[in-house]
């Protein structure tokens, strides 16, 4: 089939490829014009034969915002719009109505795989209608994995990007898992080779994953990580999947400490820690700022809200 | 090689057959005289020739401690004793120390595989001397996975026990970023299918992985889960786990939050929930007993530590 | 001075009262024409000469929102409209926009006091400009308290409601706190009268506050607190809480934590641990349905991951 | 009452003082013969008539086990030792049977109060026989803050320790409230001045407490507390409170995280999150060492896990 693409960034030009393999026709629009192929959506839209679709892989927020709205304009009646960027699910029942008042179809799509995807293919979740699914699908097909899994019709609009915000979620506290794990291990005093322990766990255990396998390829560039600053960003799905939990009141502890992680670690120092060592030191009389000079458990260990003479 | 194997329960069994698959000799015992190969441990230490390895296979705690004893009793100097058990690592070093002064040899091995281990092997994390680790090492060869991993030697005397407590650990963790994902799906309107959204997510994603394929295969059988109660033992390692981080001061939310899920899970009614209740109804008024009556957010809501009027 | 009030109900009745108690004018407006001192907004706005001031103490949301619009109508340029409601302060904003359209005023005033307010006062936290809080100023001095403290300007529109809701979120875990240590305490073999050790803390201790009193009251109509279940309702204000922090990467650990644990108690079973229980059964063989013969760790405690054998 | 008290430092001292101010005959001993009132503990308990009290005052752990022992030589059967110090409840068992066997009485007791304790009195819990407590109790009201509370019998041997501990745990979350609060509000654009509204809460609020008095005199010396780094020691009460949560599935989520939050506090770079970044490395090309250059969401915001192209 015929399919308009625009965004060719890290994720759109490779799944530009991607799709050609799959023996489809992409006219892809970036406003890069050394990587277009043409040069303005006006173009693109005109280089397509009716029906028309037409992928969108922007950044969310603003700029898919603006890029439906000129595609609503357009586009004719019984064109397609699908929405495979990182869109919050909330935006995308505003999109599907603004273009169904024009008679365009509409499709969200959360796409996961990252650098491996040409290669290895993209998991796609999509929502909406059968029929506007339908007439996407053979690009879904030449985007997945080859296997049996790797796509899915979620449910409603909205679905794709709500399941593809799950299943960021879900990887934040896996990654927080294997994470602590690692630390616990290197924090060990018997355990002599963290590095060979997250390897030999490759195989017959019940933790064995594609993450355990990136892990042990990261710790073979760098044992002990000490080339990387412990500073993790977060994307805007981590901090959705726990406003989600909160709307539907579902507690979320693992996944929300993952993302607390994250905030802290982006922290040169902590505000919150600053009111603790100023109550600690207004009722105790703690030392707070000689920190340089305490060990393990401040100066005062063991036992220090009251602190112990030095006596008998 | 020749393996005296002392517990044949439904690790030990499942163990004793894939070692002998592997071309060895096991003699196992248990008090159970229907599936054991000798009648008691003297016979068993006394049917091996020596240096003689005898694997203790029991329950952690007293069991293995009288385990332990008596084979410090029975066992002559150079032989060796390795615990595959559930020991807490603190255990180990204790054990080493009694059978050191007998002159006798001691290995502890953290075994994972549970039910699978029979066919699939057990991956094996081990702790001890490298002259100790080679006395056992058919043996661990044998129960192994056959690829090129799923055993290590992890470090000094309680490695192997750590290193499978921390495997432990992060198994909790990544059973809960599951659980939580899982149910944050099912509150949601727009996701029609939460089952086929799982079974997608095994090839392309960056959470496919083991329990991911358990998820589905739990799901195909009861896709809602309706047949199980939300209630879930703990081993003792996921305890351990948490302990040993405080020992070490290493922070481990994702883990702990798992843990205390499992805590809560078995609570026919939460007390600190309970004294919850009884502090809004002091200083709100707020209705406490009538729980059966109330709706998503209870009787108040919205807002309601200062419940609003009925105005306007 | 004259104040307009819209909503007497359990919060607006009793500050109607403690307003009248401090020498001021107050006409009331409440759809229940029992307790309304007029019978429409019309005529309470009818009723005050101007500039006015209306106080709305509705509930938050629709209510507060229709409030608003029907008062932008009905009052004139120079005017002020307070509200006092448990508004989200993401909507003050959009109320001060409207009002200041038709050169009205706007207040938010975050009130707490509950059924103790009208004998104690009522802690105010308030934002606007400081010309439009003057014009108000006289009935916060009554509301409250007659202490020092107990009301403050806490910044621009919307400051007042976002210091509410974050005393609302330091409640959460305060009483979370006590309710933690309390249920510890009522574990613990060798603690024979828990009441009387919170009893005992409301002297010299760095935890005595008024949750402490509260709770001793608590104790001392119910020691066990048998007669309540452990069942929390939440206000929009906990949630708001956490929203705002993911908003700002602020780390919220134990205010989060104290908003899921509500969300728990109020689940009849728990799908997540639904999901945890299943997968359990997948990977170990463990008894799943059969809880009630399950002892504290269940069946297959201890270390039961890997379930160990009976031998030895 | 005749007291012999050992340990005279920070606390033992002013508890000194403020025992003979309440008419009793203190002698104390101190390995600092500068505040010593005696030169040995032999000459303390020679200067002591019988049946003797000794109040230990003395660092948790060995220093407590040392004294204890040299007492159970010293002392004879009919006396008393009463253990002030910061002692895990689990040592008190252990010390009561080891001073048992000499005929000779124990309590233990958890006394809370720190630099404020000399004026305001001492807040005690203590576990022991009623015997042996009536022995003691002329010196506990000496202690005692002058109100109706502020002591309190809690139950057997370790009862002391353990409410004590509990009441550590607690302050530890009220404190961690506090903290998130406060750097919540910090983050507000609104919020103009956080340490009046802070003010504020001291009447009329839920939250009142001497913990926000100290929180309001700690802004007052510095009101973005700028002096101070967001560094937090702990002390082992707030470790053992959680094992002991642990021992008895009690889940402790807030208590909990404010123990992991000081652990975080104390770390120069974090080993977990250092694993995180190493993570997203691997599976999303995300750039993880020029963490200078990143501004809030990290370089790839929004939605980074796929990062978008820039597109459209």
């Amino acid at each position: 089939m015929e399919l308009g693409l625009v965004g060719l960034g890290k994720m759109g030009g490779n799944m530009r490829e991607r799709i050609r393999r799959g023996g489809h026709t992409v006219i892809g629009y970036d406003r890069n014009p050394d990587i277009a192929d043409v040069g303005s959506l006006e173009e693109l839209v005109g280089s397509l034969s009716g029906p028309r679709v037409v992928w969108v892989m922007v950044p969310s927020g603003a700029a898919t915002q603006s890029t439906v709205d000129e595609l609503a304009e357009l586009l004719s009646p019984g064109d397609l719009v699908v929405d495979g960027g990182n869109s919050r699910w909330t935006d995308d029942e505003k999109h599907a109505e603004e273009l169904k008042a024009k008679g365009i179809g509409f499709v969200d799509c959360g796409v996961s795989g990252g650098v491996w995807g040409l290669e290895n293919g993209y998991a796609l979740m999509y929502g909406g209608s059968a029929e506007d699914v339908a007439k996407v699908q053979p690009v879904f097909d030449a985007l997945k994995p080859e296997g049996k899994f790797g796509s899915v019709h979620a449910g409603k609009v909205g679905a794709g990007h709500f399941a593809k915000m799950v299943h960021n979620g879900i990887e934040y506290a896996m990654m927080q898992s294997f994470a602590e794990g690692w630390e616990l291990l290197e924090s060990a005093d018997s355990v002599t080779d963290v590095r060979e322990v997250f390897r030999s766990w490759q195989e017959g255990t019940v933790i064995r994953s594609w993450l355990l396998d990136l892990a042990v390829k990261a710790l073979d560039s760098d044992e002990h990580l000490e080339a990387l600053r412990g500073y993790a960003a977060d994307s805007g799905e981590g901090r959705w999947t726990v406003e989600a939990a909160i709307d539907n009141a579902v507690p979320l502890p693992a996944i929300t400490a993952s993302l607390f992680a994250r905030f802290s670690s982006r922290q040169d120092d902590s505000p919150q820690m600053k009111m603790i060592a100023a109550l600690r030191n207004q009722f105790g009389g703690h030392a707070v700022t000689a920190a340089d000079k305490v060990g393990e458990m401040g100066a005062d260990a063991p036992g220090a809200d009251v602190t112990p003479p030095t006596g008998g």
